[in-house]
């Protein structure tokens, strides 16, 4: 575990009738104000580990960003808790699109902009990728393998993406938002299609969860923990698997189960 | 539980080698569309129940309100998803407001405007208020024994405003940011004081949380999960107790630990 991501704390432990002074170890959580093409654009509050891979994903899930290419610069300054972005396509952009303010607040970390038009944008995931259901169970093992600073501070949300063997990558922050967007910033970086993977994550499935992968046409969403009735009903439309209470050797499968053997 | 806010789902379980269909209970998550003075604020994700406490009580985290006074007429339109507010103060409030894009996104559900400025509007809660440690695993406890809608989904957190004896209220959303300005409005609505209760959510103590309680002079915050550094380091400085990880007969005191006996 990166120590850059943790600070120790003495705290005041009551257990019973014994009230005992520890030293615990605390996440870390720092405001990052993005400025995209010299305009400040939003701050989130985040774990500070892939600020980067954070900024990158937070666009695209924006619909601010479409690949790399289109980056100019990345400049992330953790001191002072910031980063600022150079986009081709010039000024005004954030601003044409932060005027419509239809920003939806996100549950878990992120706004992202909801309309109904993002569903349409999205169109139905083609991918006829299948996942063997002792594959899954076996990944959910894999990836809290990885969930070291959950181990140690119980305050963050981890998100992964895998394919039938392996956890590609492995983030966690305080934001369940945040999580998927440092995966979806990566992906962006390394120009990895999503079409044959899957995305695990430790929060609730939220339809803005959804909507992120659905952005990336990814195909199956599995999760320890539940997802809402427009999660579900926005799933059965764009054709994405989404798989809840994945723990042990049981998951309720939400919608399109042709995906799992 | 309220019906309205579940819906009834076909699921596919699949445990070791069996797969069965069944019918499964989904909390209802729909879109929030706010309309402060005629004009479009923010669309919140949410769980359609006590949409009038949640507005009022996200206006009044967001500094766009200070008492049901101000309240001119409010309106929910639950069907289309909406609700209209009008405020004393004439148009161009919201704009003035969120002219500024200082918006941080909530780790759980939510928006704030963040600022050093927040911190230092919230006067540093002076309440003198002490919990036993069994009153508070006490209400831990009866707070748990309120919580139908996640045991019945698994997908939603819970927010509960209690003074030494009794759960005062007790609210349940998708998000947790949600569920605790549920909480603020309730205490809007009652024009209850919160100077010598403490605040119980199920959700991660990020720093969004500390700021919505400090703003209403809340001395104790208690979470059977987490809190993160800047929550710990705001409570510090406002004077505010800040407990987590209150399971069973243990929790562990971050801040302000005299206010526990």
């Amino acid at each position: 575990m990166n120590r850059d991501v943790v600070t120790s704390k003495q705290i005041t432990v009551f257990k019973d009738d014994h009230r005992t002074p520890m030293d615990d170890v605390v996440v870390l959580e720092i405001p990052l104000t993005i400025y995209l093409n010299g305009e400040e654009l939003i701050t989130l509050l985040c774990t500070p580990q892939k600020l980067d891979r954070l900024t990158l994903g937070f666009l695209r899930s924006e619909g601010l960003l479409q690949s790399c290419d289109q980056v100019k610069t990345l400049r992330v300054d953790e001191e002072r808790g910031l980063v600022e972005v150079e986009l081709a396509g010039g000024k005004g952009l954030a601003e044409k699109l932060y005027g419509k303010r239809t920003i939806t607040s996100g549950c878990g970390k992120g706004t992202m902009f909801y309309s109904a038009l993002d569903t349409l944008r999205s169109n139905p995931v083609n991918s006829e990728v299948k996942f063997d259901r002792r594959q899954i169970w076996s990944l959910m093992r894999l990836m809290h393998k990885h969930s070291a600073l959950y181990r140690a501070t119980g305050g963050v949300h981890g998100a992964a993406l895998v394919d039938h063997q392996r956890v590609l990558f492995f983030f966690e922050d305080i934001g369940r938002h945040n999580a998927v967007d440092k995966i979806v910033g990566e992906c962006l970086i390394g120009g990895i299609s999503l079409e044959d993977k899957a995305l695990i994550t430790t929060g609730r499935l939220s339809s803005e969860i959804l909507l992120k992968s659905a952005k990336l046409s990814l195909p199956v969403l599995i999760s320890r923990s539940a997802p809402t009735s427009l999660t579900v009903e926005l799933a059965e439309q764009l054709n994405i698997t989404v798989i809840g209470f994945a723990r042990g050797l049981r998951m309720c499968v939400y919608t399109h189960p042709w995906r799992v053997l």
